[in-house]
């Protein structure tokens, strides 16, 4: 998808993937197959790139500050990233900067998980390994210090959080360049179903003024204070009592921002790559007053071609976007975008594709 | 920009080029490099695709009737493509099916042409050769019979036409599958600069109802009887005395619908992609009340960076295009868009990003 954006740019890539069949190796021309954990082949990749930026976050920070010191731009830098590598530092880090963030910290074993506990409002507790977790994997919700063995279990360090009593998640997404230009996405609603993200709703409904400004300037701030270029999602709990709290950091296009490739004047991944060369920033706002993006999941059926029919024929202002990954049950094969003016029919429309393209969903 | 537009259907693109520098092969994966118009490299090409497609006419008909009888789905298809080939035989089509046209007629000599200025209006004449012509070129308009000479001196056939007392160009653009599904997009005006064309303005303003629906449905009916799969762009003159006439046709992509990429719910990219792959097809509307598309041509400085750069801060909004070309003076390397509700700032915008973007605006 950052290929995709980058065509009307100009800007051409040149791809390390881990296997030919990854998503952007199947689209991109100058594609290296290599392992982004092994440093030469990062050096020998590196050699005649302009910048180096990423589509995940799990390049090991100490390589990206070696190809740093060989002089090769990496955007997110190692010293931004590492706050969306490692959730110990990021907590470290917002509280530093009195970002509010969910009661916290790194815990040593299931004692020190119940003392934890036992500081606050008790169990449930949130387990989370510092390093290595997505869409729900790395993260245990725990309620008792026999439950809180598991996650010591991979020799990772531990990050014990409350419980937050939340209300809904919201997502503040922005995008910070070089020289610090920085536009802020309107703030969107994330609804998560088993911990992977489901549908995301642009703008966040009913969602007080005063509150979105908020979640936006903390993202704006975060994005300042940690140095980051290119785009920055805030994952954010707004709680009961009418709080916002940051949950987690991404330094890259983001799920939550995947509604702006159809529903805002430049989309997520566009400005993301103009970030990263220190081009100007593209108006982010939204192009109709309701966009939704539902994931579309594989399901029992690997082959979805007829029901990618019946969706384009069925609606044929759907916005799809297909990943060309082998279907597997549960795993993210693509997006659907819908927008308009009515938000009940723009969440009708990309739920009802998303779910007959995954198969649940049969008229 | 078709590839672009496949990457979130999930299509992938092999693709025929002459050179590595061609625009589309800096962005494919799968490149052949090698020259279209030999039957040999084509039949080589074309083994293990679902199916051929163009961005451009000029693949030799009797090569493309060659594929099809080896059994590769070729679409538009040769009997369709040639009326976008061949002159002659696209007025001969069109007389036949009761399509207005200029007054036309084959000429064979000078002396012919003059005969043919006669029998109308006389002098000026349009002459064309039937097959070859782009941009301009191909095309002579002479006031005598001593200017009739230079078209005949290529060997091909020539056709005459009327010069047409216009008032300005349309494009009626339409998209067909192979099922017979059709969709129109709204009429534009065609504005040409020394034959190239300059601006596009999508809808045509000012354009009488009923004569925008005349042209749709001309269009849809010419793709209907032409067999036309894929985009086809019939290019109008709207006369002085309120009638249309057939200028040319495309069948394919073409700059007229540019404008779509950013000002309709489904660009003419992708519906191409959908009707060549007899998908559903994607709603043609646009999503803006006015969108502007002006082409960006080279001029006198290779290197474009810096007004780049001022064209994007200046107007965050603006939608930039650029094709990867070595810059070269007149030549095509890209387009802009703009849209919006003001049709004179929507026109400003553009204009005046494709003139920095030249060199012919400094401020």
């Amino acid at each position: 998808m950052t290929h995709e954006a980058g065509i009307p740019l100009g800007i051409r890539f040149k791809l390390l993937s881990d296997t030919p069949q990854d998503s952007a190796a199947q689209v991109v021309s100058d594609v290296v197959i290599g392992d982004y954990r092994d440093l030469d082949t990062l050096r020998e990749f590196a050699r005649g790139c302009d910048v180096i930026t990423f589509d995940h976050e799990h390049v090991p920070t100490e390589h990206l500050r070696a190809l740093e010191a060989d002089g090769i731009p990496v955007r997110p830098g190692p010293d931004a990233l590492v706050h969306a590598q490692d959730k110990g530092v990021m907590r470290a880090k917002l509280d530093a900067i009195g970002v509010p963030c969910p009661r916290h910290r790194i815990v040593s074993d299931p004692q020190d998980v119940a003392a934890f506990a036992a500081e606050g409002e008790g169990f449930p507790v949130v387990l989370k390994t510092v390093r290595g977790g997505y869409d729900g994997k790395g993260v245990w919700v725990v309620d008792s210090v026999e439950e809180a063995a598991d996650p010591f279990k991979a020799g990772v360090p531990v990050l014990a959080e409350e419980k937050v009593d939340y209300v809904r998640e919201l997502a503040a997404n922005v995008v910070r360049s070089p020289h610090g230009q920085a536009v802020a996405y309107p703030v969107v609603e994330s609804q998560q179903v088993n911990g992977v993200c489901d549908t995301v709703v642009a703008p966040a409904p009913d969602l007080d003024e005063a509150l979105a400004l908020e979640a936006s300037e903390m993202a704006l701030n975060i994005a300042k204070e940690l140095g980051v270029v290119g785009h920055l999602a805030v994952e954010l709990f707004q709680t009961r009592d009418g709080r916002i709290l940051v949950n987690e950091l991404a330094m890259r296009p983001h799920n939550s921002g995947h509604w702006s490739m159809d529903g805002a004047v430049t989309s997520q991944f566009a400005n993301h790559v103009r970030a990263v060369l220190d081009l100007p920033l593209g108006d982010p706002r939204p192009r109709a007053k309701w966009t939704v993006m539902v994931n579309v999941l594989g399901g029992d059926f690997p082959d979805m071609y007829s029901a990618y029919l019946h969706c384009m024929a069925r609606d044929p202002q759907l916005k799809i976007h297909m990943y060309g990954k082998d279907v597997k049950p549960g795993r993210k094969v693509g997006h659907v975008n819908t927008y308009g003016d009515d938000l009940d029919d723009v969440l009708e429309r990309a739920r009802h594709a998303a779910g007959y393209l995954r198969g649940t969903i049969t008229e």
